[in-house]
Protein backbone atom coordinates (compact mmCIF):
# COMPACT_ATOMS: atom_id res chain seq x y z
CA UNK A 1 0.00 0.00 0.00
CA UNK A 2 1.22 3.36 -1.39
CA UNK A 3 1.04 5.89 1.21
CA UNK A 4 -1.47 8.47 1.87
CA UNK A 5 -0.54 11.81 0.31
CA UNK A 6 0.71 14.85 2.51
CA UNK A 7 -1.03 17.84 2.38
CA UNK A 8 -0.02 21.57 2.68
CA UNK A 9 -2.68 23.50 4.49
CA UNK A 10 -2.17 27.41 3.88
CA UNK A 11 -3.82 29.10 6.96
CA UNK A 12 -4.10 31.66 9.36
CA UNK A 13 -6.69 33.70 8.02
CA UNK A 14 -7.51 33.65 10.84
CA UNK A 15 -5.66 31.00 12.75
CA UNK A 16 -9.21 29.90 14.50
CA UNK A 17 -10.56 28.68 11.54
CA UNK A 18 -7.02 27.06 10.29
CA UNK A 19 -7.24 24.88 13.78
CA UNK A 20 -11.11 24.33 13.27
CA UNK A 21 -10.08 23.03 9.25
CA UNK A 22 -7.80 20.69 10.98
CA UNK A 23 -9.99 19.13 13.38
CA UNK A 24 -12.27 18.67 10.47
CA UNK A 25 -10.04 16.65 8.13
CA UNK A 26 -9.20 14.56 11.42
CA UNK A 27 -12.85 14.13 12.09
CA UNK A 28 -13.84 12.73 8.42
CA UNK A 29 -10.65 10.61 8.17
CA UNK A 30 -11.79 6.59 8.49
CA UNK A 31 -9.32 6.28 11.21
CA UNK A 32 -8.89 3.33 13.77
CA UNK A 33 -5.24 4.42 15.08
CA UNK A 34 -3.35 7.54 15.58
CA UNK A 35 -1.36 5.99 12.34
CA UNK A 36 -4.31 6.11 10.08
CA UNK A 37 -4.13 9.87 10.03
CA UNK A 38 -3.09 12.03 7.51
CA UNK A 39 0.09 14.12 7.48
CA UNK A 40 -0.48 17.58 7.52
CA UNK A 41 1.66 20.68 6.95
CA UNK A 42 -0.03 23.63 8.64
CA UNK A 43 1.63 27.64 7.85
CA UNK A 44 -0.87 29.38 10.22
CA UNK A 45 0.45 33.07 9.48
CA UNK A 46 -1.68 35.66 10.28
CA UNK A 47 0.60 38.17 8.98
CA UNK A 48 -0.58 37.30 5.39
CA UNK A 49 -1.37 40.86 4.20
CA UNK A 50 -4.68 42.15 4.43
CA UNK A 51 -7.26 40.94 2.04
CA UNK A 52 -9.54 43.22 2.14
CA UNK A 53 -7.26 46.71 2.55
CA UNK A 54 -5.53 44.73 -0.98
CA UNK A 55 -9.65 45.02 -2.77
CA UNK A 56 -9.89 48.47 -1.55
CA UNK A 57 -6.39 49.32 -2.73
CA UNK A 58 -5.13 50.10 0.28
CA UNK A 59 -2.78 47.57 1.06
CA UNK A 60 -0.37 45.28 -0.76
CA UNK A 61 -1.60 42.31 -2.70
CA UNK A 62 -1.36 39.07 -0.73
CA UNK A 63 -0.37 37.31 -3.85
CA UNK A 64 3.33 36.87 -3.32
CA UNK A 65 3.34 36.07 0.26
CA UNK A 66 0.73 33.49 -0.50
CA UNK A 67 2.70 31.56 -3.39
CA UNK A 68 6.05 31.99 -1.00
CA UNK A 69 4.02 30.19 1.36
CA UNK A 70 2.59 27.82 -1.21
CA UNK A 71 6.16 27.20 -2.43
CA UNK A 72 7.61 26.42 1.42
CA UNK A 73 5.31 23.56 2.22
CA UNK A 74 5.94 22.02 -0.81
CA UNK A 75 9.24 22.15 0.11
CA UNK A 76 8.54 20.78 3.40
CA UNK A 77 6.90 17.77 1.81
CA UNK A 78 3.32 18.48 0.59
CA UNK A 79 1.79 16.51 -2.25
CA UNK A 80 -1.76 18.70 -2.22
CA UNK A 81 -2.02 22.01 -1.00
CA UNK A 82 -5.34 23.75 0.11
CA UNK A 83 -5.90 27.05 1.66
CA UNK A 84 -8.89 27.83 4.75
CA UNK A 85 -9.79 30.65 4.10
CA UNK A 86 -12.33 31.80 0.98
CA UNK A 87 -11.31 35.19 0.39
CA UNK A 88 -7.73 34.33 -0.16
CA UNK A 89 -9.03 32.25 -2.94
CA UNK A 90 -9.18 36.07 -4.51
CA UNK A 91 -5.41 34.57 -5.08
CA UNK A 92 -6.18 30.90 -6.08
CA UNK A 93 -4.97 31.42 -9.74
CA UNK A 94 -1.60 32.75 -8.54
CA UNK A 95 -1.09 30.14 -5.95
CA UNK A 96 -1.63 27.05 -8.60
CA UNK A 97 0.98 29.26 -11.07
CA UNK A 98 3.34 29.14 -8.29
CA UNK A 99 3.33 25.20 -7.57
CA UNK A 100 3.41 22.13 -9.33
CA UNK A 101 1.36 19.98 -7.48
CA UNK A 102 -2.70 20.25 -7.04
CA UNK A 103 -4.36 22.92 -5.22
CA UNK A 104 -7.98 21.77 -4.13
CA UNK A 105 -10.34 24.88 -4.47
CA UNK A 106 -12.42 25.28 -1.17
CA UNK A 107 -14.98 27.43 -3.50
CA UNK A 108 -15.17 24.68 -6.11
CA UNK A 109 -15.82 22.30 -2.92
CA UNK A 110 -18.31 23.89 -1.59
CA UNK A 111 -20.20 24.65 -4.49
CA UNK A 112 -20.12 20.80 -5.38
CA UNK A 113 -21.24 20.52 -1.85
CA UNK A 114 -23.83 22.29 -1.86
CA UNK A 115 -25.08 20.64 -5.04
CA UNK A 116 -24.95 17.43 -3.21
CA UNK A 117 -26.99 18.62 -0.13
CA UNK A 118 -30.08 20.85 -2.09
CA UNK A 119 -29.99 19.03 -5.29
CA UNK A 120 -32.77 21.04 -6.59
CA UNK A 121 -31.59 24.35 -5.23
CA UNK A 122 -31.61 27.20 -7.27
CA UNK A 123 -31.23 30.45 -4.79
CA UNK A 124 -27.98 30.43 -2.58
CA UNK A 125 -27.86 32.45 0.65
CA UNK A 126 -24.06 33.38 0.74
CA UNK A 127 -22.64 34.64 4.07
CA UNK A 128 -19.24 35.37 3.03
CA UNK A 129 -16.80 38.41 3.87
CA UNK A 130 -17.77 41.46 1.73
CA UNK A 131 -14.29 41.00 -0.06
CA UNK A 132 -15.52 37.55 -1.26
CA UNK A 133 -19.07 38.94 -2.15
CA UNK A 134 -17.18 42.19 -4.38
CA UNK A 135 -14.44 39.59 -5.54
CA UNK A 136 -17.64 37.47 -7.01
CA UNK A 137 -15.52 34.42 -6.19
CA UNK A 138 -19.24 32.47 -5.96
CA UNK A 139 -21.04 33.68 -7.91
CA UNK A 140 -19.50 33.00 -10.91
CA UNK A 141 -18.82 29.48 -9.67
CA UNK A 142 -22.56 29.11 -8.86
CA UNK A 143 -23.60 30.19 -12.23
CA UNK A 144 -21.48 27.44 -14.06
CA UNK A 145 -23.68 24.82 -12.03
CA UNK A 146 -27.07 27.30 -12.77
CA UNK A 147 -27.93 28.57 -9.76
CA UNK A 148 -27.96 32.19 -8.46
CA UNK A 149 -26.82 33.42 -5.29
CA UNK A 150 -29.36 36.15 -3.68
CA UNK A 151 -27.64 39.38 -3.32
CA UNK A 152 -27.62 40.58 0.81
CA UNK A 153 -28.28 44.86 1.43
CA UNK A 154 -25.89 46.73 2.18
CA UNK A 155 -27.04 46.48 5.89
CA UNK A 156 -27.35 42.94 5.91
CA UNK A 157 -24.28 42.19 4.55
CA UNK A 158 -22.38 44.63 6.95
CA UNK A 159 -24.23 42.24 10.22
CA UNK A 160 -22.68 39.77 8.23
CA UNK A 161 -19.20 41.29 8.16
CA UNK A 162 -19.76 42.31 11.78
CA UNK A 163 -20.11 38.64 12.69
CA UNK A 164 -17.37 37.46 11.32
CA UNK A 165 -14.47 39.71 13.13
CA UNK A 166 -16.42 38.98 16.15
CA UNK A 167 -15.72 35.18 15.54
CA UNK A 168 -11.53 36.47 14.70
CA UNK A 169 -11.70 38.18 17.83
CA UNK A 170 -12.38 35.20 19.52
CA UNK A 171 -16.23 35.56 21.03
CA UNK A 172 -17.59 32.64 19.94
CA UNK A 173 -20.34 31.96 22.71
CA UNK A 174 -24.07 31.35 22.47
CA UNK A 175 -25.13 35.22 22.46
CA UNK A 176 -22.29 35.33 19.00
CA UNK A 177 -24.28 32.02 17.67
CA UNK A 178 -27.90 33.55 18.68
CA UNK A 179 -26.95 36.77 16.07
CA UNK A 180 -25.77 34.13 13.59
CA UNK A 181 -29.01 31.96 13.11
CA UNK A 182 -31.09 35.33 12.73
CA UNK A 183 -28.70 36.34 10.27
CA UNK A 184 -28.72 32.67 7.99
CA UNK A 185 -32.67 33.16 8.91
CA UNK A 186 -32.77 36.20 6.50
CA UNK A 187 -31.76 34.51 3.13
CA UNK A 188 -33.79 31.59 3.80
CA UNK A 189 -36.87 34.12 4.43
CA UNK A 190 -35.99 35.81 1.35
CA UNK A 191 -36.17 32.83 -0.91
CA UNK A 192 -32.58 30.97 -1.01
CA UNK A 193 -32.79 27.05 -0.76
CA UNK A 194 -29.54 26.17 0.98
CA UNK A 195 -27.44 28.50 3.15
CA UNK A 196 -23.41 28.34 2.58
CA UNK A 197 -21.02 29.63 5.28
CA UNK A 198 -19.11 30.67 2.61
CA UNK A 199 -16.16 31.92 5.48
CA UNK A 200 -14.73 29.74 7.58
CA UNK A 201 -15.31 31.59 10.30
CA UNK A 202 -19.17 31.01 9.91
CA UNK A 203 -18.99 27.26 10.94
CA UNK A 204 -17.33 28.45 14.42
CA UNK A 205 -21.02 29.96 15.45
CA UNK A 206 -23.28 28.06 13.02
CA UNK A 207 -24.51 24.42 11.77
CA UNK A 208 -27.73 23.17 10.44
CA UNK A 209 -29.43 23.08 13.00
CA UNK A 210 -29.17 27.11 13.05
CA UNK A 211 -30.62 26.89 9.69
CA UNK A 212 -34.38 26.66 8.03
CA UNK A 213 -32.93 25.10 4.82
CA UNK A 214 -30.02 22.97 4.18
CA UNK A 215 -26.71 24.27 5.58
CA UNK A 216 -23.31 23.85 3.75
CA UNK A 217 -19.72 24.61 5.63
CA UNK A 218 -17.14 25.78 3.04
CA UNK A 219 -14.90 24.08 5.71
CA UNK A 220 -16.31 21.02 5.82
CA UNK A 221 -16.50 20.90 2.40
CA UNK A 222 -12.68 21.18 1.89
CA UNK A 223 -11.70 18.94 4.49
CA UNK A 224 -13.90 16.29 2.81
CA UNK A 225 -12.71 17.03 -0.71
CA UNK A 226 -8.79 16.51 1.16
CA UNK A 227 -9.58 13.72 2.55
CA UNK A 228 -11.20 11.88 -0.48
CA UNK A 229 -8.53 13.24 -2.88
CA UNK A 230 -5.24 12.39 -0.27
CA UNK A 231 -6.32 8.61 -0.13
CA UNK A 232 -7.41 8.19 -3.44
CA UNK A 233 -4.71 7.19 -5.15
CA UNK A 234 -3.66 4.38 -2.47
CA UNK A 235 -2.56 1.48 -4.10
CA UNK B 1 8.53 46.76 17.65
CA UNK B 2 10.39 43.82 16.50
CA UNK B 3 7.91 40.33 15.14
CA UNK B 4 6.79 37.48 17.45
CA UNK B 5 8.98 34.64 17.16
CA UNK B 6 7.78 31.85 14.68
CA UNK B 7 7.09 28.78 16.71
CA UNK B 8 7.62 24.94 15.04
CA UNK B 9 5.35 22.10 16.41
CA UNK B 10 5.83 18.76 16.09
CA UNK B 11 3.22 17.18 16.35
CA UNK B 12 0.92 14.09 14.54
CA UNK B 13 1.09 12.17 18.30
CA UNK B 14 -1.52 12.33 18.09
CA UNK B 15 -2.96 14.86 15.70
CA UNK B 16 -6.04 15.91 18.13
CA UNK B 17 -3.70 16.20 20.35
CA UNK B 18 -2.11 18.58 17.87
CA UNK B 19 -4.77 20.60 17.23
CA UNK B 20 -5.94 20.86 20.71
CA UNK B 21 -2.48 22.50 21.61
CA UNK B 22 -2.46 24.96 19.04
CA UNK B 23 -6.26 26.09 20.04
CA UNK B 24 -4.92 26.53 23.58
CA UNK B 25 -1.81 28.68 22.01
CA UNK B 26 -4.44 30.82 20.26
CA UNK B 27 -6.42 30.98 23.57
CA UNK B 28 -3.55 32.12 25.64
CA UNK B 29 -2.40 34.52 23.17
CA UNK B 30 -3.67 37.93 24.18
CA UNK B 31 -4.91 39.41 21.13
CA UNK B 32 -7.92 41.64 19.47
CA UNK B 33 -7.54 40.95 15.85
CA UNK B 34 -6.30 38.31 14.11
CA UNK B 35 -2.84 39.89 13.33
CA UNK B 36 -2.19 39.43 16.71
CA UNK B 37 -1.48 35.95 16.75
CA UNK B 38 1.82 34.42 16.59
CA UNK B 39 2.92 32.01 13.25
CA UNK B 40 2.65 28.62 13.98
CA UNK B 41 4.28 25.91 11.99
CA UNK B 42 2.89 22.61 12.42
CA UNK B 43 4.09 18.94 10.86
CA UNK B 44 1.28 16.80 11.96
CA UNK B 45 2.73 13.43 11.48
CA UNK B 46 0.69 10.71 12.24
CA UNK B 47 3.97 8.46 11.27
CA UNK B 48 6.51 9.26 13.98
CA UNK B 49 7.69 5.44 14.69
CA UNK B 50 5.93 4.33 17.81
CA UNK B 51 7.22 5.72 20.98
CA UNK B 52 5.78 2.68 22.56
CA UNK B 53 7.15 -0.11 20.33
CA UNK B 54 10.64 1.21 20.57
CA UNK B 55 11.12 1.45 24.33
CA UNK B 56 10.05 -2.72 24.12
CA UNK B 57 12.87 -2.86 21.74
CA UNK B 58 10.49 -3.97 19.17
CA UNK B 59 10.32 -1.14 16.89
CA UNK B 60 12.73 1.46 15.35
CA UNK B 61 13.71 4.64 17.77
CA UNK B 62 11.71 8.16 16.32
CA UNK B 63 14.79 9.58 17.02
CA UNK B 64 15.63 10.27 13.94
CA UNK B 65 12.40 10.56 12.64
CA UNK B 66 12.05 13.68 14.92
CA UNK B 67 15.19 15.61 14.41
CA UNK B 68 14.60 15.68 10.52
CA UNK B 69 11.00 17.06 11.45
CA UNK B 70 12.50 19.56 13.85
CA UNK B 71 15.50 20.85 11.43
CA UNK B 72 12.52 21.13 8.33
CA UNK B 73 10.68 23.02 10.76
CA UNK B 74 13.73 25.22 11.41
CA UNK B 75 14.51 25.46 7.51
CA UNK B 76 10.59 27.02 6.97
CA UNK B 77 11.29 29.63 9.32
CA UNK B 78 10.53 28.12 13.15
CA UNK B 79 12.59 30.41 15.29
CA UNK B 80 11.52 28.18 18.25
CA UNK B 81 10.32 24.24 18.41
CA UNK B 82 8.21 22.78 20.79
CA UNK B 83 6.75 19.23 20.60
CA UNK B 84 3.09 18.49 21.68
CA UNK B 85 3.82 14.79 22.71
CA UNK B 86 4.65 14.18 26.28
CA UNK B 87 6.27 10.29 25.65
CA UNK B 88 7.99 11.57 22.41
CA UNK B 89 10.22 13.94 24.99
CA UNK B 90 12.23 10.60 25.51
CA UNK B 91 13.49 11.92 22.43
CA UNK B 92 14.26 15.85 23.16
CA UNK B 93 17.73 15.72 23.94
CA UNK B 94 18.12 14.47 20.15
CA UNK B 95 15.82 17.60 19.20
CA UNK B 96 17.85 20.22 21.10
CA UNK B 97 21.16 18.38 19.53
CA UNK B 98 19.97 18.31 16.51
CA UNK B 99 18.83 22.10 16.04
CA UNK B 100 20.17 25.78 16.87
CA UNK B 101 16.71 27.00 18.14
CA UNK B 102 15.35 27.02 21.38
CA UNK B 103 13.64 23.87 22.35
CA UNK B 104 10.58 24.37 24.81
CA UNK B 105 10.42 21.00 26.51
CA UNK B 106 6.84 20.11 27.96
CA UNK B 107 7.94 18.17 30.74
CA UNK B 108 9.86 21.68 32.30
CA UNK B 109 6.49 23.63 31.26
CA UNK B 110 4.33 21.33 33.14
CA UNK B 111 6.21 20.59 36.38
CA UNK B 112 7.10 24.59 36.31
CA UNK B 113 3.05 24.83 35.86
CA UNK B 114 2.22 22.40 38.60
CA UNK B 115 4.89 24.03 41.07
CA UNK B 116 2.63 27.26 40.51
CA UNK B 117 -0.63 25.45 40.84
CA UNK B 118 -0.22 23.85 44.09
CA UNK B 119 2.80 25.61 45.67
CA UNK B 120 2.91 23.09 48.77
CA UNK B 121 2.01 19.37 47.18
CA UNK B 122 4.63 17.35 48.04
CA UNK B 123 3.18 14.10 45.98
CA UNK B 124 2.01 14.25 42.46
CA UNK B 125 -0.38 11.76 40.71
CA UNK B 126 0.93 11.17 37.07
CA UNK B 127 -1.75 10.72 34.19
CA UNK B 128 0.55 9.57 31.57
CA UNK B 129 1.36 7.10 28.76
CA UNK B 130 3.30 3.71 30.26
CA UNK B 131 5.96 4.54 28.67
CA UNK B 132 6.19 7.95 29.84
CA UNK B 133 6.39 6.36 33.18
CA UNK B 134 8.72 3.69 32.61
CA UNK B 135 10.83 6.13 31.06
CA UNK B 136 10.52 8.18 34.04
CA UNK B 137 10.39 11.57 32.34
CA UNK B 138 8.23 12.66 34.71
CA UNK B 139 9.87 11.70 37.82
CA UNK B 140 13.25 13.01 37.24
CA UNK B 141 12.04 16.17 36.39
CA UNK B 142 9.68 16.48 39.78
CA UNK B 143 12.46 15.27 41.91
CA UNK B 144 14.70 18.61 40.76
CA UNK B 145 11.86 20.54 42.93
CA UNK B 146 11.30 17.80 45.67
CA UNK B 147 8.37 16.30 44.51
CA UNK B 148 7.43 12.29 44.75
CA UNK B 149 5.39 11.26 41.53
CA UNK B 150 2.42 8.30 43.33
CA UNK B 151 3.52 5.40 41.35
CA UNK B 152 0.16 3.87 40.31
CA UNK B 153 -0.43 0.25 40.36
CA UNK B 154 -0.43 -2.24 37.17
CA UNK B 155 -3.79 -2.37 36.93
CA UNK B 156 -4.65 1.45 37.23
CA UNK B 157 -1.49 2.46 34.64
CA UNK B 158 -3.29 0.44 32.23
CA UNK B 159 -6.60 1.85 33.13
CA UNK B 160 -5.02 4.83 32.09
CA UNK B 161 -3.32 3.53 29.12
CA UNK B 162 -6.95 2.26 28.15
CA UNK B 163 -8.37 5.83 28.30
CA UNK B 164 -5.12 7.12 26.46
CA UNK B 165 -6.44 4.99 23.10
CA UNK B 166 -9.61 5.77 23.55
CA UNK B 167 -8.82 9.04 23.19
CA UNK B 168 -6.51 8.46 20.51
CA UNK B 169 -9.00 6.92 18.37
CA UNK B 170 -11.33 9.93 18.67
CA UNK B 171 -13.42 8.60 21.44
CA UNK B 172 -14.10 12.20 23.64
CA UNK B 173 -18.18 11.34 24.84
CA UNK B 174 -19.28 11.82 28.32
CA UNK B 175 -19.18 7.73 28.75
CA UNK B 176 -15.33 8.65 28.17
CA UNK B 177 -15.46 12.14 30.38
CA UNK B 178 -16.55 9.99 32.78
CA UNK B 179 -14.39 7.43 33.06
CA UNK B 180 -11.34 10.07 33.10
CA UNK B 181 -12.81 11.57 36.19
CA UNK B 182 -12.95 8.24 38.01
CA UNK B 183 -9.43 7.59 36.94
CA UNK B 184 -8.07 10.84 38.13
CA UNK B 185 -9.66 10.27 41.56
CA UNK B 186 -7.81 7.49 42.55
CA UNK B 187 -4.37 9.04 43.09
CA UNK B 188 -5.97 12.05 44.64
CA UNK B 189 -7.44 9.41 46.83
CA UNK B 190 -4.27 8.18 47.55
CA UNK B 191 -2.26 11.47 48.50
CA UNK B 192 -1.77 13.05 45.43
CA UNK B 193 -1.82 16.69 46.21
CA UNK B 194 -1.90 17.61 42.71
CA UNK B 195 -3.24 15.64 39.07
CA UNK B 196 -0.91 15.97 36.23
CA UNK B 197 -2.11 15.33 33.11
CA UNK B 198 1.38 14.32 31.58
CA UNK B 199 0.07 12.86 27.96
CA UNK B 200 -1.70 15.55 25.76
CA UNK B 201 -4.74 13.09 25.18
CA UNK B 202 -6.11 13.52 28.52
CA UNK B 203 -7.10 17.09 28.22
CA UNK B 204 -9.38 15.87 26.00
CA UNK B 205 -11.51 14.52 28.29
CA UNK B 206 -10.91 16.09 31.72
CA UNK B 207 -10.40 19.42 33.33
CA UNK B 208 -10.11 20.59 36.84
CA UNK B 209 -13.62 20.17 37.37
CA UNK B 210 -13.26 16.61 37.12
CA UNK B 211 -10.72 16.52 39.60
CA UNK B 212 -10.42 16.79 44.05
CA UNK B 213 -7.06 18.62 43.76
CA UNK B 214 -5.13 21.17 41.40
CA UNK B 215 -5.21 19.91 38.19
CA UNK B 216 -2.03 20.98 35.42
CA UNK B 217 -2.65 20.28 31.85
CA UNK B 218 0.67 19.74 30.18
CA UNK B 219 -1.01 20.70 27.19
CA UNK B 220 -1.89 24.39 28.55
CA UNK B 221 1.44 24.55 30.63
CA UNK B 222 3.67 24.07 27.49
CA UNK B 223 0.73 26.59 25.56
CA UNK B 224 1.70 28.99 27.88
CA UNK B 225 5.29 29.14 28.04
CA UNK B 226 5.30 29.08 24.24
CA UNK B 227 3.44 32.53 24.06
CA UNK B 228 5.31 33.82 26.73
CA UNK B 229 8.58 32.60 25.00
CA UNK B 230 6.88 33.95 21.79
CA UNK B 231 6.42 37.51 22.88
CA UNK B 232 9.00 37.79 25.13
CA UNK B 233 12.02 40.10 23.05
CA UNK B 234 9.87 41.89 21.00
CA UNK B 235 11.09 45.18 21.61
Amino acid sequence: MSRAKVVGVLGGMGPAATWDFCQTVLRLTPANTEQDHLRLLVDSDPGVPDRHAAMRGEGPSPAPHLVAMARSLVDAGADVLCMACNTAHMYADAIRDGVSVPFIDMIESTVQAAVRAAPDAATVGLLATTTTVEAGLYQAAFARVDRTVLPLDAERQAAVMDLIFRVKAGHTGEDVRAIAREIAREPADAGANVIVAGCTEIPLVLNEEGCLVPFVSSTEALAQDVVNFAFSSRG
